[in-house]
């Protein structure tokens, strides 16, 4: 009997696996695809390929505030593809080595379960049966392709992409729609417009980026509408057909041109086909329900990453595996979501950590809030022309603790982690006031905020 | 009698001004020139100007890594030097509207200590005397010019440039060189040699970047010589003549062709012309003396920023400044200086806080140690070609804490902040480990880099 049986090797599946390897227990890693999962093979990692080719191309389209010309700035979606085919090739291989190195036996099947024996749970892959005393439910999520008619019939033609087909897309269309504004709708549509594409977003709410801060999501609109991409908000599409979208807006037929429809309406976890009927896991809304040691509601099976519902994203996963494995180690630990960051990669940049201010007000939490302009912090000044990023503070007025950070404007993605520090670390405002902040940095906008929250 | 002089507004007086008149004191601020000091006008942020427009060069001229081709990429040193002076005059009219916001007095003259009165000190202008309780000095510091033959005429015929004139130069010399490999002239052989200069840098000690951890300012030197710059270490220079610099290695007279010439061989606190000796302040070293909150041998006199000869960094001068200034307010506070953290901006960049190896192993104190590379970050496999940057931890056996952290690669600048949050909230490595890192980020190397210390 193993000591631990993995079913799924993205970012949650491989990290427990690593982490337990690491540890000392003997585990078996089911990954029927490539190792890294949907973060590193189709989504994170190759969108950020993308997104940084796009950054270069703007400076050679248009630098001419910076002093900087060009002639005939050109960007290869081919050799886009075929860089970011390597980047991956290499994370990939990255992972199979930690795989190796940590003893880790990883089988290239898909995993089911398969029922309980005498202290264990049993797995099935094509051939084989393995049995081990743990279980760690990984089996991440897949893009919600939704009853509209002619997706299906657009997904086999070729027209219709989901997130997965779109990072191999080595064209650049000269229209594109896409369907759901949420992160990885923005992405695309902020990478498909920079290098030349019509881009047409639809979104069935009356706003973008799901459930980032009002404040922050409104003026990512604002920045997007200025880059040339149109916004069709609190629209409901009815039918693609090959070369057009159709939608409803105020109960009105409208319809867009599209050369490519991206549909990114959001995920499912992937639940189905694994057996968890066969051992009887516990799901609600689709998703397996765990406690805060990411255990369910089995002994010794635990449930991390996009599976268990709660906030799919890549960290969170690696977090709730290592909380689970230290939890079959016997070391104390738990789970905490309340600095979790959430960063969208576009131009410019939003991440956010902690709570929105909608959130607060629907749980009625006190805040105290301070909105402070980007244009503070002198590298800002010098380093983008005309910005209007801003950091938001969201501030408990009893503990004088940060309740949410959110910040629009350049570095936004690696700033972020510094606010999650306050938070986790329960610093109040007087201790922010005491860290140093190298200058000049943007960074230094949060210190300003804080000053300014007086 | 006024509550508070402020003699010089850099970043140490501006700010100390701003606080304290935000506090509700009664502030005078002398400065002669224009305010920000040297950091704002001659310093910081115009070198960040400057490297960003090369950045952005550096895209339209060499993308093909990123699949982006561009012909006849050009740079306007008129055009970037124009925007230098935009970027700081909108900051310059931002500290102006600080001190009016706060009621800060400003005189826009040269203010010298002038002896003491009852209760207090005086400063006389160029005409008027001023008195206060408190005087907080801020004089700041001035590029070392050595009195090598020819650098003074040099300096008059224009050939000659300290960091002062450098930043206005508006042509892109065939030929460049820099005496002194610290942190302004890397940044400025950075700058010249990716917009086509032939730079070379003369230096005297056996590396560069000063008191950088070594493995890093080796790190870099490789990737500077990579890049083109030619570097003669350990070589004196005997002399400067029009279009030449001739300089001694190993008992050898040679020479190097040099259009311009920038002396950067250091700085040097300004303690002259400042009336010092009217009230009788203790220097040693060519600094003032001053403890922990700031106050020199005289009660209520305090000295803040490069004058006190410690960090010659901005940030250092901020932080001396709110503890001066709490301190004449009756709060508690107190300097630490062990998460100062400092940031060269080149391409690397280069970020550190707290000790380096040399220091921990010229102290004798204990230290684990960890070597990174940032390969381990999907992101900066995403948005480097073939980078060697690396993230090197310093820890303390006995409390796990970090001593010191040091990268060199993407986003070192604003991640930087993050390990000095670590330092500061005494977290140790455990508690780092509970720490949610946003995937993918460069910043993640750090975690990865603490996961491996085990």
């Amino acid at each position: 009997m193993h000591d631990l049986i993995v079913i799924g090797g993205g970012p949650g599946g491989y990290l427990a696996a690593e982490r337990a390897g690491h540890a000392g227990l003997d585990v078996v890693l089911f990954e029927e695809r490539k190792l890294g999962g949907v973060c590193l093979n189709e989504g994170c990692i190759p969108s950020k390929t993308l997104l940084n080719s796009a950054k270069v191309y703007e400076h050679a389209a248009d630098g001419s505030a910076f002093g900087v010309t060009a002639e005939n700035a050109q960007i290869d979606q081919k050799k886009v593809v075929a860089r970011k085919n390597k980047v991956v090739r290499m994370l990939v291989a990255g992972v199979n080595a930690q795989m190796k190195a940590n003893n880790v036996t990883v089988v290239k099947e898909h995993g089911v379960l398969n029922g309980k024996v005498d202290g264990g749970y049993k797995v099935k892959g094509t051939e084989k049966e393995y049995v081990a005393k743990n279980i760690i439910i990984a089996t991440g999520s897949d893009a919600i392709v939704p009853p509209i008619p002619g997706v299906k019939e657009g997904l086999e033609a070729g027209y219709v992409l989901t997130n997965r087909e779109i990072l191999d897309l080595d064209v650049i269309p000269k229209t594109m729609t896409i369907v759901g504004g949420g992160v990885i709708g923005l992405e695309m549509a902020s990478y498909f417009q920079t290098v030349g594409t019509e881009v047409t977003v639809v979104e069935m709410l009356d706003h973008i980026a799901g459930a980032t801060d009002r404040e922050i999501s409104d003026l990512l609109l604002k920045n997007y509408k200025k880059k040339g991409i149109t916004f069709h908000l609190g629209c409901k599409v009815t039918a693609v057909e090959e070369g057009k979208v159709r939608y409803e807006q105020d109960g009105e037929e409208k319809e867009v041109e599209a050369e490519y429809v991206l549909m990114s309406i959001g995920r499912r976890p992937n639940i189905k086909n694994i057996g968890l009927e066969s051992i009887g896991v516990f799901t609600d809304k689709g998703a397996i329900v765990t406690d805060e040691q990411g255990l369910t509601n089995l002994p010794n099976v635990y449930a991390v990453g996009d599976v268990n519902g709660r906030y799919l994203l890549a960290h969170a996963a690696y977090r709730e595996a290592e909380v689970a494995v230290n939890t079959i180690l016997g070391k104390k630990d738990v789970m905490r979501y309340n600095a979790m960051p959430s960063v969208i990669y576009t131009n410019p940049e939003v991440a956010s950590v902690g709570y929105s201010e909608e959130e607060l007000v629907e749980k009625g939490i006190p805040f105290k809030k301070k909105v402070t302009p980007m244009a503070y912090s002198g590298r800002y000044q010098a380093e983008v022309e005309r910005g209007d990023g801003i950091c938001k503070l969201l501030v408990c007025p009893e503990t004088n603790r940060l309740l949410g950070v959110h910040l629009l404007g350049s570095y936004a993605s690696e700033i972020i982690l510094s606010p999650g520090i306050f938070i986790e670390a329960e610093m109040t405002v007087d201790d922010i006031k005491e860290v140093i902040f190298a200058h000049p940095t943007v960074s230094e906008v949060i210190r300003e905020a804080i000053f300014q929250l007086d």
